[in-house]
């Protein structure tokens, strides 16, 4: 992917997104020695930047695929994002979710005009249903990360952070399926002032850590985090990409997790969620290494339920 | 006071303050059937749009007073607002407090360099310890709310509001103290074309509402809600204002702030105070009123108490 890639991916997104607002805060800086710049995508539509990769690979489809529509599966907010983008696009979504889903989730989904199959529990029966309709309704199926247009599309956070803050030294962004900061990495490299991008990653589900360690795609065994938008793994598209131009990733544990959140919601008075939380506490954790740096940390999601905070 | 020295505390204070940012959502304006812009003050420094009318106070002190320093009674916001003025400008704040306040806040002022200092919890120790302080240090009283350079300064956030949109046809403040609504209102009327401003304001605590209709500021007896940025009475400043330029004040029952309150966190991802939380539930009350209206929220401050939320 290149330069011209990216710069083409925005331009053809930017008429469906916000280019959300950059907040910073005295205290927060004060507290971690750096001078932080935090750009918010959980102001972005429908409450995260999965809304940019969603639209930028519904609009590379050809008229014809168009007509057919998009299919996923996921519990997350890119069951939310494909639907709200397909439908701003004038495209039908098929959204495979499991029947355990929470009803928020799905009346999100359907409220965004997403058609929601709902099926079993497991792996197996989502990709089962998602191919079902593919076949059937020759539905294109779109992956949340491991998907060349998606990822161009989640780097257009980070290429927008770059350009109201050119000098920044490190871009640092929560790590799940890797499409975040695969594009974000691809971004620094294209649009930064020798601007490296650093993932933050739960222990508990740390998969890219150690597969940047071995050298293949590493799973996970279990992923008993708060974080459950990084429970996700690495894909074949992304993980060479963060082979390449990822500078490192820092694994947090679930206590520095919450901690880091809290600060977030009390300081920046925002709402996000526990994924959200890891760039602030990698930075927490390394006082030394980010001392006086100016730093990028994308905002990931808003998609909270408020009855289940862990404060 | 004249659009000029508005225009002259809005220049003077600048320097001092964030120019907040301005969020929408199409969720919300669907819900309402309005198109509403929500001036984020809860972005503020120290986190509530106090900050300004404190600011302006102070620097519009002599020298000399400058270096007697400034005191105010007050256990909320612009007990911190008055703090952070000071120091950023260099002048010394005395913070009488009662001795029942949270830590949270006491520890707020503290860590603005404030100096506390604790009274009994009444407002008659209040109004004691402050006056002691008059005359033993010389510095010079500042009302949170009642006081023309407050009221100018806290205008400043609907002048930001409307240079942004200028063709907002209502913009709607909480009302407390009415150093807000007074502010906005003399903004509306200097820098909006044809903006009217309207206040939302608890039934339990709704002296506006009833000084309005009666022609003399009346006073709360009791004010038993959740909106504690609320419970503050008019004074014979600001009354004036109100009732020359405010188009009107709408009630809100507690179980509607709580409902609005939700929306705003979980649509717009912000963290805002219940007072806030009044604008938007006066719209959702009064749909046919507000129906394809342009308006303008200001979104007061975000200091809430994490381990105390109502829902």
């Amino acid at each position: 992917m290149t330069k011209n890639d990216l710069l083409e991916c925005h331009k053809r997104i930017k008429p469906f997104i916000h280019n959300t607002p950059v907040l910073t805060s005295t205290q927060i800086n004060k507290i971690t020695g750096a001078e932080i710049y935090f750009k918010c995508d959980n102001f972005q539509k429908m409450g995260a930047f999965k809304m940019r990769g969603a639209t930028n690979a519904i609009l590379q489809l050809s008229d014809d695929q168009k007509k057919r529509g998009v299919v996923t599966h996921s519990s997350g907010n890119f069951a939310q994002a494909l639907s709200l983008a397909a439908s701003s696009i004038g495209v039908k979504a098929y959204i495979v979710m499991p029947s355990t889903a929470t009803e928020i989730k799905k009346t999100a989904v359907k409220g965004y005009l997403g058609e929601l199959i709902e099926c079993e529990p497991n792996l197996k029966a989502r990709e089962i249903n998602a191919k079902k309709i593919e076949q059937s309704k020759g539905a294109t199926f779109i992956h949340p990360s491991n998907d060349n247009n998606v990822i161009l599309g989640q780097g257009t956070a980070c290429k927008e952070l770059l350009e109201d803050y050119n000098d920044l030294e490190y871009v640092l962004t929560p790590v799940g399926g890797g499409g975040l900061i695969a594009g974000s990495a691809l971004a620094a490299k294209f649009f930064g002032n020798k601007c490296k991008v650093i993932g933050a990653e739960p222990f508990e589900a740390d998969d890219a850590y150690r597969s940047l360690k071995s050298g293949k795609i590493e799973t996970n065994i279990t992923t008993n985090t708060i974080a459950d938008g990084l429970k996700t793994q690495l894909g074949d598209k992304n993980f060479p990409i963060i082979q390449d131009e990822v500078h490192s990733i820092i694994r947090i544990t679930e206590i520095e997790i919450i901690q880091s959140m809290r600060i977030i919601w009390e300081r920046l008075k925002i709402i996000c969620e526990p994924s959200c939380a890891l760039p602030l506490a990698a930075v927490l954790k390394n006082k030394d290494f980010f001392k006086a740096k100016k730093l990028g940390i994308i905002i990931s999601g808003g998609n909270v339920d408020l009855n289940n905070l862990p404060f």
